[in-house]
């Protein structure tokens, strides 16, 4: 295909098309991934909440249906240490939600249900040699990084500000994915905690475009051929779509999720850290009216971890215990409701938890 | 001038390029909009902060200047009614500053000072007829409205939602501001009060575009070439440019606002409804970082007042006592810090007060 006005992307990772398919874990896997690849756009497999021996099978479909250019996806947050303090907390938070669904009440689960890159995700990097690995939250260690790229791998990543995409071009990065305020599931956001200074993309892009010299992809807010088209006139090399995927037949989501997707409005969706522990924008449903809301519920000690110091030091924790398995009733029931969240009549920054 | 790919905002206005200098209160008069305007855009007045007399000499001055189209923009919130109790939570809530920068703390101010369109700010829109009347926070009465229109003036009003660009249409509007997330200045949500629903240009002007039928002018984080090549990608019929205009010569800023301007990154803006008591972009300062943190501040009672029921009930007000006039110095003195704000570690939804 010709005619594309910034070939850098497709030149740089082998594909026709320079259209990435979003990794987003838990709804696309190896059907995807192989469809968009054939395609000739890039499909991302998203390990967050795959164990490597589940990654190693959606792989192995994936190369049983295409020979293309395919990217993996990982999560490079801390994992979060318990801390029974917290746990406490989030239990009276949520105990009336346990009642609701017949969860017991004294459960324990021990850790989040999202990987971060460790050595045995390396090994299955190693192993399969995908063309293209992508980070989200930053980066993994030095020693880790440098196996990833001696497998020949291209390594994207995320950047929610100028100085994300610097710091990611600094340390080797092959391209950038500038993601806006837009974007559907987690904010990359790795060098700051400041959501309320998150900007969308058509701001994002010329920004980042201005201050690296690798290709940049748009991500956020992209859901057609004008996206498209307009992320290319930002300056954008590629753009990564997300949500958009979500309505082919390859995507596993649920019912509730698919009937969510139909039928939101342009002004139903907020970002909230609820679900992990770090911010995420998803469609505004009863979860987060009722426990998003800053002073009303007793929640203090959870969700997203100190980030980013300037000094690099960074601690990306994911420690809402809603990420741990036996709360998966709670992401199923709750659905997603119509009515919108309200707002108290005092001073705000927004975003500021 | 031709090429560009829709010419539909140029044929209804009658200008060259399809460029509006966005109107900005207590910064663009009459210089800046007769410069724009002569150059074949489409300079605009805001009126929100001068009084019909103030207004009168800069559109006297314009039209020496220049005998192009012109367009004047109105805020139509409702006025303020004076609450004691939230006079005195607010004063509690400030006294510090009035301290520190030497305002009697028994200084009263009655009402706002941003003016909202009524029966003198229409007589002299009737004795001017400029070619161009444009409306924030929604419009005003149909009586009022109708005086608009019957001067043959063209209705351009700010939409943030596609229900609101729905409702304006419905309401004779000739075009449509699509004010994305990005946007510098107040939000111009109407029928909504919910800031964290609010998406970014990218998102919303195609969907604005696809549901209305009259020309959509895209807004919000568009700075250059780029950005309006990606408006028109969008849908849009033409780009509103505001903070750009801001490093012309005919803005009328004070130093410390050039400074800040000239210096901030990506990541140095924020809503805040701490000015005026209603959500608006700008760089983050100390106040916003003192007084913009809910939970942190005795000051309930302020802040942006209920807005939009479905049913189109609308209360707008605009109450802090910081758009008061004897405050600026608090503008003025405020200025700009470098230092990020902080983010607690609870449970949060964007943009929830």
């Amino acid at each position: 295909m010709t005619g594309w006005p910034d070939r850098r992307l497709q030149d740089l990772l082998g594909i026709e098309v320079p259209i990435i398919q979003a990794p987003m874990a838990g709804v696309a896997f190896a059907d995807m991934v192989a469809a968009v690849s054939e395609a000739g756009g890039l499909g991302s497999l998203a390990c967050a909440m795959l164990t490597p021996e589940q990654a190693r099978k959606e792989i192995a479909l994936v190369r049983k249906q295409t020979s293309r250019p395919i990217n993996l996806n990982f999560f490079c947050h801390q994992l979060p240490r318990d801390d029974e303090k917290r746990e406490t907390h989030w239990r009276k938070c949520l105990e009336g939600y346990y009642r609701e669904l017949g969860i017991g009440a004294d459960e324990r689960f021990p850790s989040s249900n999202r990987g971060t890159f460790d050595a045995p995700f390396c090994e299955m990097v190693e192993e399969f040699a995908p063309e293209v690995v992508s980070f989200h939250f930053g980066l993994p260690g030095k020693a880790l990084l440098d196996r990833v790229k001696s497998t020949g791998a291209r390594v994207l990543a995320c950047a929610t500000t100028v100085e994300e995409a610097r710091w990611l071009e600094d340390r080797g990065c092959d391209a950038i994915v500038a993601q806006g305020f837009e974007a559907g599931g987690h904010r990359g956001m790795f060098l700051t905690k400041n959501v309320s200074a998150q900007v969308g993309t058509m701001s994002l892009v010329p920004q980042v475009v201005d201050a690296v010299k690798i290709p940049v992809i748009a991500a956020g807010g992209i859901a057609d051929a004008r996206g498209i088209v307009a992320a290319f006139a930002l300056g954008a090399s590629a753009a990564q779509l997300g949500t958009a995927y979500l309505f082919c037949p390859e995507a596993r989501i649920s019912q509730v999720h698919r009937e969510a997707l139909r039928s939101s409005r342009d002004d139903q969706t907020a970002l909230t850290n609820v679900f992990t522990g770090r911010p995420a924008r998803g469609v505004i449903n009863r979860l987060m009216r009722e426990i998003g809301r800053p002073g009303v519920s007793p929640c203090r000690c959870g969700g997203h971890a100190p980030a980013a110091g300037r000094g690099g030091e960074r601690t990306r924790r994911l420690s809402s215990p809603l990420v741990r398995p036996g709360c998966s009733a709670l992401h199923r029931t709750f659905g997603r409701a119509s009515d919108q969240t309200s707002c108290r009549h005092g001073p705000f920054q927004a975003g500021r938890p």
